[in-house]
């Protein structure tokens, strides 16, 4: 597969040569979590039939569950109407997408009594501790 | 509600003052759409229970569904893990998100036969050209 292709032409990529991604689980159709993709982590994410992303801070390519093991299996990719997003389908390895060991990274819920706050609402599945050696 | 609430100064504001954001379907679960938000474009939100967004391409805040009548009524309001993305499950006035008519923006799918190719996929539930006057 090309780095060519006419596909990977198609989406907008921003002037920091990324696109937004959303990844969503198949099924429950949960929000997993939120991150970024370069041309070549679109490239490999459909290759290797897993999500790859762009770590921006540590600026490198990352092969969602390298360390942790919870990688996510790619059903889906979708394309937004400006073609400027990209949503994954993905079957969630261990069903813990977040590195806090919860399943989903949307778990502060606001609260809009007394001023308002965010509040943790999500169970830790596992400890990270425990995830990351 | 302060413009300098501690619940607004949790969130990560990017170089731009902004914070992208996911808009999730209450009940179905679909990703409806992605955009963003500024400090006051959020504070709106939590004050008109309708989402407000910031548009890039005008510069300028952006009730959804102002010219559409396809409002969004926020349910809930999630921030992520990093404090940096914020996901909304809303009701969907009329069923239909997309400025194609379509009830996702995220309606183009990728097949990956023949080199790899978009496809759009969902139906056009009502013409634009009636939306839009």
């Amino acid at each position: 597969m090309s780095a060519n292709a006419k596909w990977l032409n198609k989406v907008k990529w921003d002037e920091h040569g990324l696109v937004p991604v959303i990844a969503q689980e198949v099924g429950s159709n949960d929000v997993l979590m939120f991150a970024w993709m370069n041309r070549e982590a679109l490239q490999k994410t459909v290759e290797l039939g897993e999500a790859v992303y762009w770590s921006r801070s540590r600026k490198k390519l990352w092969h969602k569950g390298e360390e942790s093991g919870h990688t996510q299996k790619v059903h889906e990719i979708r394309l937004d109407c400006d073609e400027d997003v990209v949503l994954l389908k993905v079957e969630q390895t261990g069903g813990i997408a977040c590195h806090t060991g919860r399943h989903s990274c949307f778990f502060q819920k606001f609260d809009g009594g007394a001023g308002g706050e965010w509040q943790a609402t999500e169970p830790v599945l596992k400890d990270p501790e425990s995830i990351y050696k």
